[in-house]
């Protein structure tokens, strides 16, 4: 074998940084690029290249665009007194797809999470808080009007929530959960004790 | 939403043309990969771009390598007579670990699976035979005098050494097989019925 490192090598390493993939994955991927899909992997090199030059942060909800503000931001349709706080991009997705929700998004991209050294500055609390601020210029009022925090219902998505509702206490801002409950077309049989309970107690 | 496809989509695209990658994965793989570590999917953006160019097939065994011929089949220090035929370059790698064979490879890149359209053309027996037919410039005699199929014990596994076996019937170079048995390390109260077979009617 050679001493320095060859580009198989390279490539085997370059591909474990992604999340979720370890050694055997990375071997498994790497192989069947080179004996299979070239384009494939030649694709994937341009892909990576022209996200990471154009894929920035909308300036107004913080999630991923190629614009100064992203699509979402712009829709004159979209209700603007409702800030519907979530993770990720892919929750952001979710939401839109149940076709229930009208009104704007902040996606703070990550949780609380101090164990792993994810603070209140590292998930755009404070980009959020500005955001709030932010004075319609007709109205010259504060836009939004409530803000529902949609977190995941994890401890860290919990704590999140917390100090989102921290942050806003006394701003005059109404800050709300989603509710928590049965899933849809799950039967009671299965559900965890500690959904059951929250739906007891949270019945209407 | 932009009509055409923007950055972003164009990356989760091409992530998922990666084994094993769905569309979750893919979603997950790329915010991490702009979130948190731009520096890595640039990295493997270059590095794909570098294996792709300069990877390629090793003129005697088949394997990746960057050179003419890779530097086992190189190795003065190796038994030329034996030729252990595997499916990949991570199983050449597991037998080199083992540290019991000094012999030469060929690696087929691949398996016989005729249900994938997968044939004998497919997976470098053509070039195994030619392998094999090579002569010694000094002994002016063929090098290769056993051949140990090393494929999988699956049922494609064994189809491609039954197709090596046949290739070289009546060529007098001998193709052995890897031994079937119980693992090393293991209980027999938790071996499968096959291999405890196996072990039975190979016992020595």
């Amino acid at each position: 074998m050679a001493s320095s490192p060859d580009a198989l090598t390279l490539l085997i390493d370059a591909l474990r940084r992604l999340p979720g993939v370890g050694v055997k994955s990375a071997q498994r991927m790497a192989f069947h690029l080179l004996q299979h899909d070239r384009d494939g992997a030649l694709g994937l090199a341009q892909a990576l290249g022209d996200a990471v030059r154009s894929v920035r942060h909308c300036a107004r909800c913080h999630t991923f665009t190629e614009a100064e503000v992203c699509a979402t931001c712009l829709d004159p349709a979209r209700e603007r007194r409702q800030l519907c706080v979530v993770e990720t991009p892919a929750d952001q997705a979710a939401i839109e797809r149940s076709g229930s929700y009208r009104g704007l998004y902040f996606v703070l991209m990550g949780r609380l999470s101090p164990l792993d050294g994810i603070g209140v500055g590292d998930i755009g609390l404070p980009q959020l808080i500005a955001r709030v601020d932010r004075v319609d210029e007709a109205s010259e009022r504060r836009e939004v009007e409530e803000i529902i925090a949609a977190t995941s219902f994890t401890a860290e998505g919990e704590a999140t929530a917390y100090a989102i509702a921290k942050a806003f206490e006394g701003s005059g801002v109404k800050v709300t959960r989603l509710a928590r409950g049965v899933p849809v077309g799950s039967e009671l049989e299965y559900v965890d004790l500690g959904t059951i309970a929250h739906a007891l107690s949270d019945r209407r």
